[in-house]
């Protein structure tokens, strides 16, 4: 990437899930917490697992537009009942289902973040919906500028209105916004709409046990290992 | 205002222009600052004055859904016929159609909402679009939670859908949220969607030759002179 380019980058966009938060450690931290006698890295696992294909019933229109939290709560009812959980009433539910608005930053992210947000507009671009977001950044202390949400644009991410929408709602091009994400296939979703991609390396996305493949990719326009990282390449 | 209801408010949702910021002053200096020979003060109410019209074209489906950023070019585009003004090139036009981003805030605005933020979830309920609140609060240092417009919800306050969009982004029942405004048909509107309501004075809000009505209306669960003393009020 030109440093011209580079100089026309006005706002950043974030995955969150895995980019900006830990899901997975936090997740487990909450359900082993709860002692409910079943492993928190399987829980965590399958409660994710069960997100894309959630999703993918609201993007072919076998479902109606659902947000984050209600395709979290049927999936957490499947997989209760899979792992054979029966002690919770339903306040416990509910407040269990919410863990995914009060997920741990990783270390780097807040550091991070308030640097590029000095001399970038920082925003999420996440599946998250609006509440969850706006809760997870008073939680933990995430600076966003703007909450950008796949709930805005009733499309979920890799849909491409998803990322034209934020060129749309700030009234850039899309070369004057780059994506950041822990995800090859959301970055590479945001270059075919003529976005910037910036790579972070997240090796524990899913655990300790199972350490994910971080190698470049040269399609990216930046590539680093961590939000501070990513600071520190944006001279920020 | 029963103190049981008090302490059931969770979030605090504000309209802007006016309330926050000071869009008469700003535009005012804005424009005086362009030396186009005309007075700021006609010129600033004009543009606020064909505002509800343009807003009530796309409420009617004369418009198809516009953006505050659109209507607003709209408008100036009319008004600088109007005062006669045809010095300013296309760039210059869109330059000053951007000044609604970069709108100063009352002096107590920044201090009142840090310190409400600190007990409350607090978040923009405008009609003016998420772009546009984005760069102001980037500008002027508003401290939102979450940024949410009338661009979201595809309706332009009063409409009830505005109100009601606020609760069900963050689930939760109207009565833990309250407006906060300096136009009582904007409060009077979001209690009847079972929101509470804070009137906040804002007597130059039409700038200091034509003080606006900022009496007290009993209806209000709050009545503040300002965002400080509102502040002060809720005991932040």
């Amino acid at each position: 990437m030109s440093g011209k380019e580079l100089n026309n980058i006005k706002i950043l966009a974030f995955d969150v899930f895995g980019t900006v938060v830990d899901w997975h450690g936090s997740i487990v931290r909450e359900v082993e917490g709860l002692n409910l006698g079943i492993k928190g890295e399987d829980f965590a696992s399958a409660w994710r697992k069960g997100y894309k294909p959630a999703m993918q019933m609201v993007m072919t229109g076998e479902l109606g537009w659902t947000k984050i939290d209600d395709l979290h709560r049927r999936i957490l009812d499947e997989i209760l009942v899979r792992f054979a959980v029966s002690s919770l009433n339903e306040d416990q539910k509910q407040d269990l289902n919410r863990v995914w608005h009060r997920l741990d930053p990783w270390p780097d992210s807040v550091e991070g973040l308030t640097r590029l947000k000095s001399r970038y507009l920082i925003c999420t671009l996440s599946n998250g919906n609006l509440g969850l977001l706006a809760n997870m950044a008073k939680n933990a202390g995430l600076p966003w500028d703007c909450i950008l949400s796949a709930e805005v644009f009733r499309k979920y991410k890799p849909d491409p209105a998803t990322y034209l929408g934020v060129a749309e709602v700030f009234d850039r091009p899309p070369a004057e916004i780059m994506m950041v994400a822990a995800h090859q296939e959301d970055l590479a979703a945001a270059r075919a709409c003529g976005l910037k991609s910036a790579y972070i390396e997240r090796p524990l996305e899913f655990g300790s046990s199972r350490t994910k493949d971080v190698s470049p990719n040269p399609d990216n326009s930046l590539h680093a290992r961590s939000i501070v990282h990513l600071a520190d390449l944006l001279g920020c």
